[in-house]
């Protein structure tokens, strides 16, 4: 019979709306499930909405990008990352997840090597899987930190790049500058490409502070940094990211893209271009709303439930251990929709199969309902581990 | 050092950008290079965009697309292709590009071999190199129609599909029922899958007729059938296509799609809602206009050059085969450009390297533009067979 490839086999199902049937059958829940932001873009979005329209303009348009959307990335990567954005190529994706599928066929082979960090964001190792390459995952310490001696073991002559995210989904760390420079300096030295993950850049709290590993010279030839407009603009359903580059890499990339897409939805590149004049402050002031969030989860976990946690640092996720109560995470999500009404997602679905984690995103709602969620879910976890 | 992937380095650099760039350099020239059509989407595709942003929703959305375009769309296939929908699954893609890379991924595995008649598309080709599968290709006859006795003779144990493109660029080729439905068995008695695009299905001329091998029920098992609206609703910068495919291909190609995009945008689907409301009348009145144009094509390439090319019978292109010159064909496409400031697309590009071709797409500008481009195409052909 014609049937399905066996890549597609070993690629796991997309959790998030596995858990969305869930919810859909316990009315009333409240989701900490998907990684969004509670607010919306900002207003003057309408104005570029509004340019388009009347430009009447529908053809193609640049397989990599508008070049006033590739401009504007240009300066904010300068003047918020410190990035030479000249030293490297953009290239806008429809989405960073769309960056970071590009980046592993533009690099990878059937049967080479990606090394993740355990827990791994799960379209990474769904696009390495797609891509008939071979995830390799490598722990984290205990607040899901990056061990370099681990990663420097597990490079093989098949390994052709360690993926970071920072601040990490689903973990909530942040790596810092040294962490970061150790690990971009590793892939340099064994001459594979270092993948960086940026989007959730502008989601750091306390004392954590974002860094952009491409900012440093040394890092040209080999780092390939994915950005988001989903997260920090509110605008996920838009479908703009960004990748940056090494230069050799813009030609393959290109092909990938023109395969796969075209080009952007150019509607929505006039969007994201809105965006960026607006920049960051518009981001930070809502963030800071969900940082409010962030203390009550803290202080919740803290005080109601003692689950293992790492800092919640970055991003808007906890990622918590449980204890082992003869349940699977899985059985654990659907407890907490059923008897709690407030819904997380399994930690198998980022790679973490011998434990009980699950992962709790507090960006989502606003922030009365999602503290609502929260008092739901640490009140759900305290009974199942005091039964 | 790091590498671009083997894989990359066998997928061909895509060819509109560069002619686009040869263009560029000599202003004045008119594009038959690009394949769009030359008018904008209907009107009421603002309404689709002013009821999404009042909606003011911007979370992602069903990675399959949205429901409300889902049905609008099952209703389209049963009332224009005779197509029952409820036997399948219907994905909305960002373009058709990407349900073909969606459907080669979901069926095939790394050297696994997928049929394309020749010429082919050449987002095919490199969607076949870039899941590391084979394209075979399988020649057409003096008419560019499908030889099925020459496909079945490619099939090996291999083989995973048979890719048919009707009305079929670029040739300009449509295939009828009778030859579609002996492939799409040919392709059932060999458990083999038939994609078949059908993005061009509007625009047939004369006598030809536009027909859905998934409309019979023998195909309902083995059938992908990919659509768009970026040609029919002028509308290709919205990057909205969909895919009809056997219900068990749902899951895979949901996992792809999930990982590569997320959703389609959102906006973008709105606005093809639409679209799809108004319905194909709008298209057709508009086509009608393609149609004068390729009459005026015909003729011109009838009085003023003998040039071999199939009957213009659909999409909005002309393969045109020249006589050897002692030229490759990217010379004459050059020469073409800078001589006679009219642009083509070169026949290396769909796979004729053997053969001195040229594909001229005649739908892309404003009726008296093309016309006047076709004038300089022709005039420019005749010089260089009499030179």
């Amino acid at each position: 019979m014609t049937d399905i490839s066996h890549r597609m086999n070993r690629v796991q199902a997309p959790i998030i709306p596995e858990v969305a049937d869930l919810i859909d059958c316990n009315p009333g829940t409240i989701s900490l499930g998907q990684g969004v932001v509670y607010y919306s873009p900002p207003e003057q979005i309408n104005q570029g909405v509004q340019e388009f329209m009347k430009m009447n303009s529908h053809h193609y348009q640049a397989v990599e990008g508008i070049p006033a959307l590739r401009n504007l990335i240009s300066q904010k990567l300068r003047d918020e990352n410190g990035i030479d954005a000249s030293s490297y190529e953009i290239v806008v994706s429809a989405g960073s997840n769309m960056g970071f599928l590009n980046a592993i066929l533009a690099i990878a082979d059937t049967g080479d090597e990606i090394i993740l960090l355990k827990p791994w964001y799960f379209n990474h190792e769904m696009a390495v899987r797609i891509a008939d390459c071979i995830p390799v995952s490598v722990d984290t310490d205990q607040q899901f930190q990056p061990d370099v001696k681990l990663m420097e073991q597990a490079i093989t002559n098949k390994t052709r790049a360690i993926v970071t995210v920072s601040p990490n989904n689903p973990t909530g760390a942040v790596y810092d500058r040294e962490k970061l420079l150790e690990i971009n300096e590793l892939c340099r030295n064994s001459n594979i490409f270092h993948i960086h993950d940026e989007a959730y850049e502008y989601f750091c709290y306390d004392d954590a502070e974002h860094f952009s590993p491409a900012s440093v010279e040394s890092a040209l030839d080999h780092t390939i940094s994915l950005y988001s407009t989903s997260k920090s603009f509110g605008m996920a359903n838009w479908r703009i990211g960004y990748m940056l580059i090494p230069p050799r890499l813009f030609k393959p990339v290109r092909k990938i893209q023109d395969t796969n897409l075209i080009c952007p939805s150019v509607i929505s590149q006039y969007a994201a271009m809105e965006c960026l004049k607006v920049g960051r402050t518009f981001c930070d002031s809502r963030i800071a709303e969900i940082d409010k969030v962030r203390s009550h989860f803290q202080q919740r976990l803290t005080s109601n439930c003692a689950v293992s946690h790492g800092k919640l640092q970055g991003a808007f996720y906890a990622f918590l251990q449980l204890p082992d109560l003869g349940k699977s995470d899985m059985d654990i999500v659907r407890f907490l929709i059923e008897q709690y009404e407030v819904a997380v997602i399994p930690g198998v679905a980022f790679g973490i199969e011998h434990s009980r984690c699950i992962r709790a995103s507090y960006g989502a709602m606003q922030p009365s309902t999602v503290v609502e969620g929260i008092d739901r879910l640490t009140q759900g976890l305290k009974n199942l581990l005091e039964s």
